[in-house]
């Protein structure tokens, strides 16, 4: 089963994705993180007979508009920290974005001249929870995550860089793309590629079942940390070939577009716009 | 005037203070978060006429139970930068606890044993955002905050320093004692002393106009990344004395009561209790 956002006269709905471009709404939610509050939103969702109506990829709305939290994980994908001659991490690096960071899976992204000097893509899978977990363990931990989605952990690494802490380079206002919709858990099976294409290059490629932390792992150490809650989300991090990392570096420019695919899960694709 | 959020009855309801243990409820409003967002709050708070209440320290909840977002600063007292032998930084070091990591000012801690290793205190000043604010100048930032109070930024060492990233060593499940009051930004000079008690030892001691950032260099900066909204905390950062720093070093014990003292803001004090 696959559930979005989507935009509809000047507010927002839950719906069931039928085909690419048509959905059934599900009444009474205005979107995916209100109907995840509701403990039986499975079966509502699955139920769900409201209007059948056709939708633009750009009336996608942020997957889950408003979530509580969204936790990022860093490097995290297991060939690239190989490749790098390092160890693999005994503990997930886990830093934030807020709420105010997100936009739609097709939206542009403007950002302000003094915020542009170096913007750059990760792309990554997302994890969103359905129910609230608690000192959860890792292998009872799939109950409580609703399914997975495309974020684009946009970043500004100038800022990311200005100080030890990554989160000022990690969350500029509506500045990545979310969605295009949850693929629940059922529907959906790791090993498929990720990959992310800056204009036509392709600069990030990597089978989504080669995560250090897989998201069982990440719901058990976070939960002991602090409670997740329905809506919640969790970024898993990003594989290797960011352009800061490139040689010569690479920026993301004003007009570029970014995509970013992941093979089960559908793709997104934001342009930046410097204003 | 000064603002808190009372709990009566199994909920919990905005109050005006009145003296240390009197003050008349705001009715209408669950929660100094829930009447920020009223534009008209001051007017509101200060003709406000509801009940008469005598109540308990442990009356008093997180002043804002559930703001959007907690933006913490790192090391940002001039004196223990200098005493360290450091420039003075030219950003303010960014990083993110979550609303689950509040509690009230007179509430116990209860940590898990697995998280209990390293604990230690940060008595810090924190800003409370009064109104939206995107992009706006330090010169202008005032009008955007509601008032200041008192909260402790209390860290997992361990927790802190797994990764390159602090996040998760400083958001433990209702472990940051937040309180007691509002003390609106009429009605407070900064320059009092900021303390921190351990048991009987005062551990923390500074003047709270010696911060490098300063509240509202802070907003200018951060509105600049994202939009700070009403309820929105900026907690500024701890002077030195913090007990892993100390020689030997100290952490907080099983039973041991962390006390924070603000002149003109009040104080909070919570009880560690060992799970």
């Amino acid at each position: 089963m696959r559930l979005a956002t989507i935009r509809q006269n000047q507010t927002t709905s839950a719906a069931r994705i039928e085909t690419e471009n048509t959905a059934v709404l599900i009444p009474g939610f205005k979107d995916l993180g209100e109907l995840l509050t509701d403990a039986n939103w499975r079966n509502i969702a699955k139920d769900a007979s409201g209007q059948l109506i056709e939708f633009e990829k750009t009336d996608l709305a942020p997957l889950v508009p408003n979530p509580r939290k969204i936790i990022c994980v860093g490097l995290n994908y297991a060939n690239h920290i190989r490749e790098m001659g390092r160890d693999l991490p005994k503990y997930p690096t886990l830093f934030v974005k807020f709420a105010e960071a997100l936009t739609g899976p097709y939206d542009d992204i403007e950002v302000p001249a003094y915020g542009a000097e170096a913007l750059d893509w990760e792309g990554e899978l997302a994890v969103v929870i359905g129910k609230t977990a608690r000192r959860v363990k890792s292998s009872e931990a799939k109950d409580y995550i609703a399914g997975y989605a495309v974020m684009n952990d946009y970043t500004q690494r100038d800022l990311q860089y200005r100080t030890l802490q990554w989160h000022q380079g990690k969350s500029l206002e509506k500045s990545a793309g979310f969605g295009p919709w949850l693929t629940t858990t059922d529907s959906f099976t790791f090993g498929g590629e990720l990959a992310t294409y800056v204009g036509e290059d392709k600069v990030q490629s990597t089978p989504t079942n080669d995560l250090v932390f897989k998201p069982e792992d990440l719901v058990e150490y976070i939960s002991h940390i602090y409670p997740l809650v329905p809506g919640d989300i969790i970024i898993t991090g990003t594989p290797g070939g960011v352009g800061h990392a490139s040689d010569p570096k690479r920026y993301i420019q004003d007009g570029e577009t970014v995509r970013v695919s992941i093979e089960g899960l559908g793709e997104i694709a934001n342009k930046t716009v410097i204003v």
